[in-house]
């Protein structure tokens, strides 16, 4: 019997706007014995990929549904190895992709559900959390089910840079799209035209409003931000225009920014998405893992990763997300630690 | 060579905040021989039932699309009598619905496109601006193309009492939908009963979201005000809910109330959709004359109408309408002044 650690990044307090250090807690209390902890009919997973994402934010609210635990590990996507299984479908050694609570090891009892990832593409576990996991599928899905895209229309999308955002990008330029883009660095507007957008800007320094008259009207707003962005993407949208509501990083700090052009889903029959990704998985998810982890190998659609290291790396990279530093997707790798 | 006077309802200053005395004129200065009139081709109206809307509070705005001309006759939906035709398929002395300039007579070059109404059903003229007119379709089909009811689900419909609303709730009921509906006098609430709504409240004295956190959680909202209602519905929505933003009334005099909740779009996977009624014309307007008179006729569907009499009665229902005073639709008689 060798136990090891087990440790986990755990919610310590509720932050008061911005996440400081101390909200999240570098746990190394528990221990584990991976070879005998029993399993109960189901698998023994050890994290090796941690996907820190937007949403987490709002679950660290008291408000957020479901709210993180105080003193409990917080959850999230995450691709982990399978260590041992007694589910007959989930042999150890492959990989599986699902919402599992951050710490080392993770007994899974009701696994029948999961299934290994094949990874047929070859493509970097990494992925599996980004342009193949759920980023990758919230573009996909999103657009498939409510862009209604046609040749000749223009879309927006705010915080473009971002995991989801950029693949939408490619996936509006496949489709015969004008795009336009913003974020709020030059390294990012660069990246985004590297991706086919046709006009790129830093939201930061140019105006929104001003671009949106010289370049819509918009048929297509992916919506990452909320707030005055959305406010501006009502006021330039065209007639019958779809709005799909992908994220309101914007308010998920500083509470909500009220919207104001919202009377111009009447006058202009606007249609506004919200959704879930996990809604879309059942009309969807088989078509993605055959398509996309493919089209990443062959560099059809490309993607952009930073990768941070260890648990701390998931705070740095929340961080980082919040303020914006980088472009693409933030991953977590966990070594032995 | 007969004179008369062809009367009108101009258009004579923007509004601050609410319509008062003086922004709309009636102006009897123009004279016209309808017997000698030219059509070049097209038909010569004698209006006789004017249609006073919400929507025509947004045109009055220098930034409605397009907003009223000054000095000239304000348009709105109306049901007018055909004096002359040198259209084959329009005879004289049948009647049309369309949107018209509000002044007696009107020479309608194009009409190659209306249609007579049958009338087979012999409800009043007044009607066809009401519940067998655009009120009535925009809940007829607004209803069939987004609320995708199942029987059991929960809806509610904020300003009910109106023309739109008390259509909207009963079709709600047809299809086995428990029905929470607000209005703001206890006359309205009496009527939203006879309706058959389950959860009648005033506003104005309850509070909405307690109404919702008891009765809710809520898969339609059918929107006719926005605001702080929208936000409230937002919170007390269900996964999946669908959202029908008929009309924002509470922002159209007083400037635009800004929306918080809108994240919750994103938590909670809703669908919103603006809609202008015109653009479902073409999927559901044959359906609705075909139905919605019989309806009328049979008291399957049961409507409210207040009359107002001459161009002044136009003025006086749209102060009424934004004051809350009446219940269901507000029409104006022309007689023969």
């Amino acid at each position: 019997m060798v136990l090891v650690t087990n440790a986990r990044l755990t919610f310590n307090s509720i932050p008061d706007g911005h996440l400081k250090p101390g909200d999240l807690v570098h746990d190394t209390s528990n221990k584990i014995d991976p070879d005998t902890v029993p399993l109960n009919g189901g698998i023994l997973l050890k994290l090796i990929v941690l996907s820190p994402d937007p949403f987490m934010r709002t679950l660290m609210n008291s408000d957020g549904e479901p709210p993180y635990d105080l003193g409990e590990p917080i959850n999230g996507f995450a691709v982990a190895f399978v260590v041992r299984s007694e589910v007959s479908t989930i042999k150890p050694g492959t990989h599986i992709h699902t919402f599992l609570p951050y710490q080392n090891y993770v007994v899974f009892p009701n696994a029948d559900l999961l299934a290994s990832l094949p990874n047929e593409a070859g493509i970097p576990w990494t992925a599996y959390v980004g342009a193949a996991g759920m980023p990758g599928q919230t573009a996909y899905m999103g657009w498939k089910e409510y862009a209604k895209a046609k040749k000749g229309d223009v879309a927006f999308m705010s915080g473009a840079a971002g995991p989801v955002g950029s693949f939408v990008v490619q996936l509006a330029k496949r489709d015969g799209v004008k795009v336009i883009a913003s974020a709020g660095s030059d390294s990012k507007l660069k990246f985004l035209k590297e991706l086919g957008a046709d006009v790129v800007f830093n939201y930061k320094t140019t105006s929104l409003s001003e671009v949106l008259k010289k370049e819509g009207p918009i048929d297509i707003f992916w919506d990452n931000v909320g707030g005055e962005t959305l406010d501006a993407a009502l006021y330039a949208a065209n007639l019958g225009a779809r709005f799909i509501e992908c994220g309101m990083i914007g308010g998920y700090n500083t509470g909500n920014v009220g919207v104001k052009n919202l009377y111009h889903l009447v006058t202009k029959s606007i249609s506004m998405h919200g959704f879930i990704v996990t809604t879309l998985w059942p009309k969807y998810l088989e078509d993605f893992y055959k398509e996309v982890p493919k089209l990443i190998a062959d560099g059809e659609i490309k993607h952009s990763e930073v990768v941070y290291k260890g648990f701390q790396g998931v705070e740095k990279a929340l961080e980082d997300m919040f303020n914006g530093v980088n472009a693409g997707k933030l991953v977590a790798v966990l070594g032995d630690d």
